[in-house]
């Protein structure tokens, strides 16, 4: 007999990207970090905080950050609900939406966690293959109903934006709940932020560790009407997100000015890196994310572990019709150099 | 039709209790922080802390927290799984262990999250109430073979410890996991520590919230056999601490001799907070915790709302058994002093 649930038992775990240490001398192209620090305003925040916010309890509502958040986006404020990353808001979905009977959908590829977490919740699960050129299974989407659908859009690994006309028939057509997760947008061109207003099912996820520079910090938070709001609320820790990130993030959320400019200089690179890795024979797939899926003109394990043994990481995904792919993150323009003349030496 | 699964919908939601910001004029005895501030020693660690970790995500393993935990509590590493707060634990306990047909089971009053994150599991529930003097219902637990037991030990909110032997036998008898939350342990003479090593199904929660002064940063940790480590580590997020959090916990945990002179203020001035209650004709239970569980000579709730009005806020439960009864976190010895100069001159 096992102390855990069947469900558990037969669940592989998730396995994260590679994450050395800061200090460690390594490129680090693997898991979508912004290359440049976060807002100096937030930083600053961090080295004058007060301890007595270590001492004390966090607002449960974070209601700090949500205000900053509000002011940024220009939506209200109770139509926000902050996370410990946005992982911890798809897992509230989940948890809130999901179960035995209660159907997770989404097209793939796509974020290896949504599978982790309905399986987690043993919920039903319908996974859809995108169609050529990144095209969305809308009818099957659409037919399967699921309580969730999850779109992540830019989507990763494939770093395509979905088009608003499709988000708002899926919007309009789906009973359950339709969650935009917009990890990747703000190196994107549009956001479906607007889809929040005009339909009553739509969930949109955002998070500071991209765009934000913040990954180390956990912080992600939800958009939604305030009667999805309320209903997840009641899932969600009520401490899961720390005081420290909620300072932090807001000072970075006020900083929009800091945010765009980081976002163009890696728009800018991403477009230089991809010809000079199409000038290496590689296929390189358009993205409006901090990456590019590519297809090298060879092994991509191979390469994946060449680049290793010269410290540099890219994302190498050790599954069906991804195997012969290598997802690399947008780096600085000079890391993104040494990856080229590396590359260059070993094709 | 709702968005959300019945269970969800059936749902109060749990009520945190009140966070006034710090900088606010409050003596704040509500929700059992520490009265000190954490190790100077992980302050300093916040104040000088590169960048760099912002930017990048936190080690999934916590390992530098884990080395530090581990030669502080001389256990093996691999017996540690680290977590977004010891509420995060409560939270990946259930999801792992619990579901409909497998039962969560605890003794009354305790901590109200195990019920709240079991109606959001949807799994069974038996509570099961303490007898006079808070003796454990050992027999009927044994009886009831949860696939969880949940022992609050030191117990919030009655302050009280569970007997070891007690405990032994629980373990001994119980054929699903037994979780004791030891969130207060650090101001208790006895810890259960070692029954992990002796029983196979025995997880033990430690949280920084407390005896550590870290409450806003959210950090707690299990303690239990690799086999059960392994199981809970698939359910666990794999970002759910960030990593200022384990550097600065590190720091503390490191810096036991802090914590334990502190353990050691607070206990002091609970004993004379609890004489002085009970010269006001407070009932005052026995506690091993940082806070008094008392019954006041009078309304509490009353009492309550008055101390408010003066800046002071304990807390009230607005439940049966409860609601004639006020829990006091200890303070200072100088807030424990206008604690009772403002109920003296109230009563």
């Amino acid at each position: 007999m096992s102390y855990f649930r069947p469900s558990v038992d037969a669940m592989a775990g998730y396995v994260p990207g590679e994450q050395p240490k800061p200090g460690t001398p390594i490129i680090k192209l693997n898991t979508n970090e912004n290359p440049y620090l976060p807002s100096p305003n937030a930083i600053a925040v961090l080295k004058s905080l007060d301890p007595e916010w270590l001492r004390r309890y966090p607002d449960p509502y974070a209601n700090d950050f949500r205000q900053a958040t509000s002011e940024a986006l220009n939506i209200p404020k109770d139509w926000i609900m902050v996370g410990n990353g946005s992982d911890d808001m798809l897992n509230v979905v989940v948890r809130a939406c999901a179960e035995p009977g209660r159907k997770v959908v989404y097209p793939m590829p796509t974020y290896v966690l949504y599978r982790t977490l309905t399986e987690i919740q043993d919920a039903d699960r319908l996974e859809i293959p995108y169609g050529e050129n990144n095209q969305l299974p809308l009818n099957e989407l659409i037919a399967a109903q699921g309580a969730v659908t999850f779109i992540a859009s830019p989507n990763s690994p494939s770093g395509h934006v979905v088009a608003m006309s499709d988000l708002r028939q899926l919007a309009a057509n789906l009973n359950g709940v339709l969650v935009i997760d917009e990890a990747y947008v703000d190196f994107a061109e549009e956001t479906a932020l607007p889809l929040v207003e005009q339909f009553q099912n739509v969930i949109i996820l955002r998070t500071l560790s991209k765009g934000y520079s913040l990954a180390g910090l956990r912080l992600g938070f939800a958009i939604a009407q305030p009667h999805l709001i309320r209903g997840l609320f009641k899932v969600r820790d009520s401490y899961s997100v720390d005081a420290i990130a909620t300072l932090v993030g807001a000072a970075a959320m006020r900083d929009q000015d800091y945010k765009n400019e980081c976002a163009e200089k890696v728009k800018r690179s991403r477009e230089k890196l991809a010809i000079e890795l199409r000038q290496l024979g590689f296929e390189v797939w358009n993205s409006q994310t901090n990456f590019l899926l590519t297809q090298p003109p060879g092994n991509a394990a191979k390469i994946y572990e060449a680049l290793k043994q010269q410290n540099i990481l890219v994302r190498y995904f050790n599954q069906p019709n991804l195997d012969d792919k290598l997802r690399i993150s947008v780096g600085t323009d000079e890391q993104n150099r040494i990856l080229i003349t590396t590359l260059s030496s070993q094709l």
